[in-house]
């Protein structure tokens, strides 16, 4: 029998799923996940998502590198941002990083009571698609937003996954958001980056001038990398297995 | 200046929203706020959302005619249910109704702080519309839902008022929602009885037999009465202002 996927547009709106036995993807493409997934691309260890600024720095007494981001910047004193290019580089390979960020953090703390969480960003769409066909398992994709509201890219790539899946999985009858995804994606693939242009995030990020991480960001398939939390960390699955 | 218009996807999320210099539309395509539409143009003089069956019953020992719906079905010794045509009666002509459903009733009390709360309906689309527009306020559309989770039907019009509204009012940067509506909105309004074929809310309505309620329900501007909210009850802004 198929398993059910579903989409979350809000972790506030969490509480109404029945994560206790599925796999939740936790997805914030601009640049949490994208940043992780490229982290363990050049060889991370291990990601520790923590809440707090105070809570990451006692981690580096622990020999952790430390990354921060808050309001779309990298906080003074840290090792590593947010952005993906911070973590395409020597030093990280091997180490074990404390990482907080605006929204995936809070996600991923959203879905702690889940079966098992997943890292999910464009860059590693179909090698998450196709372990997620292999599980056996009902998929949450769960969209970070920013703080709580709902925002295109992260709904995007739910939509793109959904897509993908939909041959082997069902739709649940409770709600829309896994359809709304999909129509969205459609109308979106053929150039994500202008129908993002209107975007609030885009807006936000403008600023800051990251046009080369979102560029970047929205790549499909740069990395087959598949991290997913064990205990209090993330790792990768593909070294995982290996091991 | 101009004012923000935003779109809200559950009264789970309004919380996010500043609504209390704002008109929030409640929405419930499916079928309370239709059906507040066709009861005020059938010449109801107040209607009264109340959260239980048994607080309805109350209002029933001070004359009231009562309606309830509970998983989309008229409940048993109410006067009233939730189809739009159980409203089109000369028995509801200046009878004041309390009235208690799954989701429309609880989006009004999510939005019970906000500056005004009116009524939104395909059926009052137009009416609507052009109220918003002269108000010099900013509008929240509030998306009812189906308990708390994302739906299309109300997504649709909150993305059809949008769409009509825009070249008066601006979007907010905190969120997409209001533009994702209107995406959707453009996608399926050329037939959005097929577009709603696949809906999770029109799937748990078959069952009920009430296709005519759905083809109603979706034909816009049948009606130029604007339901507002003043103290506990609503009434038809048209008749207040005419008194």
């Amino acid at each position: 029998m198929k398993k059910n996927i579903d989409v979350c547009f809000s972790p506030a709106l969490f509480n109404l799923y029945d994560a206790s036995e599925s796999i939740v993807v936790v997805i914030d493409v601009l640049r949490a996940t994208s940043s992780m997934c490229v982290a363990f691309h050049y060889g991370v260890k291990s990601i520790v998502p923590v809440s707090t600024l105070e809570e990451a720095m006692l981690y580096r007494a622990q020999g952790f590198l430390v990354g921060a981001e808050r309001k779309g910047e990298m906080v003074e004193g840290f090792d590593l941002g947010n952005s993906p290019f911070s973590y395409m580089d020597e030093k990280v390979k091997d180490r074990n990083i404390a990482l907080t960020t605006t929204n995936g953090t809070q996600a991923i703390h959203a879905a702690r009571n889940s079966f098992q969480i997943a890292i999910g960003s464009f860059l590693n769409l179909d090698a998450l698609c196709h372990w997620l066909q292999t599980q056996n398992r009902d998929v949450i994709l769960l969209c970070s937003g920013w703080k709580n509201a709902f925002n295109f890219e992260d709904t995007l790539f739910a939509g793109a996954v959904v897509q993908q899946l939909l041959p082997y999985f069902k739709l649940t009858n409770h709600r829309d958001s896994a359809l709304a995804a999909m129509q969205l994606y459609d109308l979106a693939k053929g150039n994500m980056y202008d129908f993002l242009e209107k975007s609030s995030h885009r807006k936000r990020l403008e600023k800051l001038q990251i046009e080369d991480d979102i560029t970047f960001c929205l790549k499909p398939n740069q990395t087959d990398v598949i991290p997913v939390m064990v205990g209090d960390a993330i790792y990768n699955l593909n070294v995982l297995q290996s091991l």
